[in-house]
């Protein structure tokens, strides 16, 4: 820190793709057992894998006659072949016997065959003319009309991977397994706390001029609940190095509540208990700034990995590890810190969580609706608003937050580019 | 039910696209208010406004000096303009008073603007070279390094759309204009009946030859709750008419638990108390089909809307209304249940919800790994495996539900086309 200033920023100043690649906390969270009913969209934490064979039994995939797929070779309609009606198989039970040579029982849709039989005959396939007998006007293939006994998944198979988060379909191949618990990543504890003396609890009903409700941080805990995190309110800050160090160390270690009066004003849940990432949006003026990256410095080891992104908006971000735990300082200005917290928090709260595979962003190609100037060196996020396949850039100060709450998406212009002229073929990254 | 069984069908089977557009039960949820730190994803059942102007006073968005901009016309590196030093902007509190002309006040990027002052100054434009005077190098424009009181959110703005679910930046939006709360969409409850004889409950350790676990509820619960609306079990019904006429009555009206031994087994929550969207998925068989088919009927008017869907899988689906509330009959393949219950039955859910904006479904475009047969006529969804942008089509009976649990997505082939050839463009739906 004793570097002159201009020449530090040159130094610690990252592409987004340099952050993502590069600042790889090794923190993670531990694990739970949840109830299968629970987890949809957890991550676990080692591979499930099926107890048995599914289905478990050979089992009928049409309504028919289960056969000895041989007692039909060479059958046709000018010359059918006869087999004994042995009986009905039925749903849910096991076979009474095994089937004889040159017999058939009747099966429905799901019913288990019995030994012996290797093929079941569509009933489409077949005529009853006689009492006791089934006409085949079709030869069957062993296999055919039925799956095997292991043909969703063979005993020690891999039903979920460690990692990707539990889809509807996991869910509905562990229940088919009888696996009722999965053993899953906790939730990270993500601890929010917002610096600036002009911010107030976002429930504070009036305001003083000058007075500024808390948006950011709402916002944030909804980001985090996206990328499956749990958030916790650590409280408001002044812009007062000492009051943040103080509340910083406490959200990270979990030290309890906060005494009142130690800071302005706490919203929520200040009674934090330690987190898995800590989340610091900065005041928003450039002394701000540099208390929180003070603060953040003054946590412990390794310290700061970035003290900007090559990203508008959004530069002022910091990015550190203190004694284990990543720590995320963002831009004052809420839009900012929510671009940033998208692009580089939420994977954050994904590696830490276990998460190697997070779920597909939904996304759509679409047309430039004007020439959109850039930069070249950094990455532009532009939020856009989308109508018949075009794509309207929303400019206006990175102070407004409705420009975020009015885009239906977002686009960047690569750190290569100087620009985008309109009518270029661009892909929008769609928020849900 | 007179007309001849070939009639009905060639009468009762709709496109998907009919399905969509043309069954529109009436029925929605009620409304229920909710804490904003719940409200994600949530539908807001009216309009939200802003109950006043945002940010609500004029505000820097950089660090410098506020000025009155007049008071800076025609100056320039080469004839610097010289203002008095009349103190600085505090953050978070009112403005001492008016700006005089000829003065500035220094202001950090967030501070209120003081009465008078119609522009910031950048510190990069300005040099201190005298006490308590300033020099201003660039001219500044009305509303230069500023925004206006309502420039965020004028008084009474809608902030939040009714039939759109809240998103991380809605929420920072209400935040910012201090509402707490948000009249919402109840939740959908939907009641997930599953018949066949063949049905055990999930969490059954130990199976006899012929019986399956029931898979088909928990992942439809996964993705009822996707859709947003809360799903509950209201057992698992043998393959018998007045069994499941009875069960599903009860879900229906909401008349209590069912007593034991009513049905072969109950999963989960049996104590249903009514509910906005019955879901039955239907036995595998022909015969289970025909039996839930004539219980749903018996149900009450108008009844039942359509008896098949022109789609592979899944065409045995019924969908009917009864007594105002929409009913949905799968077919007993938990694969082609779970791939109708994506397509008709999620955004079914979302109608009844008051959702008029679902979010956007994650997609991507591929190429087709290989030739992909189909009839025309019908819609064929098709499980695919992606890799480098590569579809492979999975292929199987659809009693195989690890197909479902394997695919990365699915493409269709539309009614009119009859089949793609390997290389073809692909749209594949990607799953979350």
């Amino acid at each position: 820190m004793t570097r002159p200033r201009e020449q530090r920023e040159f130094f610690a100043v990252r592409t987004v793709g340099e952050a993502l690649a590069g600042f790889r906390p090794a923190h993670r969270t531990g694990t739970d057992r949840v109830l299968l009913e629970e987890a949809l969209g957890r991550v676990p934490a080692e591979p499930v894998r099926s107890p048995h064979a599914l289905p478990g039994f050979a089992r009928a995939t049409v309504d028919g006659f289960a056969v000895r797929a041989v007692d039909t070779y060479g059958v046709s309609d000018g010359q059918p072949g006869y087999l004994d009606l042995a009986g009905e198989a039925r749903m849910g039970l096991p076979p009474d016997a095994a089937l004889r040579p040159g017999a058939a029982i009747a099966i429905a849709t799901g019913a288990p065959l019995p030994p012996g039989a290797d093929a079941v005959v569509k009933v489409e396939h077949t005529q009853s003319t006689l009492p006791g007998l089934i006409e085949v006007v079709r030869a069957a293939t062993p296999g055919e009309g039925m799956v095997r006994p292991d043909e969703d998944a063979a005993a020690g198979a891999e039903l979920a991977r460690p990692g990707r988060p539990l889809r509807p379909a996991d869910l509905g191949m562990l229940a088919a397994a009888g696996v009722t618990e999965v053993l899953v990543r906790v939730r990270p504890r993500v601890a929010i706390v917002s610096t600036g003396d002009e911010l107030v609890p976002s429930e504070t009903a009036e305001l003083e001029t000058g007075q500024v409700r808390d948006a950011t941080a709402p916002a944030l805990a909804a980001l985090v609940r996206e990328a499956g995190g749990e958030p916790s309110f650590a409280g408001i800050v002044p812009d007062a190095r000492d009051a943040l160090e103080a509340t910083l160390r406490r959200a990270l270690a979990g030290g309890g509540a906060a005494a009142p009066g130690d800071f302005a004003a706490a919203t929520g849940d200040s009674a934090s208990v330690g987190c898995d990432l800590l989340v610091v949006s900065a005041g928003s003026s450039v002394g701000a700034r540099d208390e929180t990256a003070s603060a953040i410095a003054s946590l412990g080891e390794p310290g700061i990995w970035c003290h900007g992104l090559a990203l508008r908006p959004g530069k002022p971000t910091l990015l550190a590890e203190c004694g284990g735990v990543p720590v995320i300082g963002l831009p004052g200005n809420p839009r900012s810190a929510l671009v940033v917290f998208r692009l580089v928090g939420m994977p954050l709260v994904r590696v830490v969580g276990g998460c190697t595979e997070p779920p597909p962003e939904p996304s759509v190609r679409a047309r430039l609706g004007r020439d959109l100037p850039s930069a070249a060196g950094r990455l532009d996020v532009v939020q856009v608003a989308l109508e018949e396949g075009v794509a309207t850039p929303l400019f206006g100060s990175s102070a407004l937050l409705s420009i975020l709450a009015r885009a239906d998406g977002h686009l960047t212009v690569p750190e290569a580019a100087t620009g985008l002229p309109a009518g270029a073929e661009v892909e929008v990254t769609l928020y849900r």
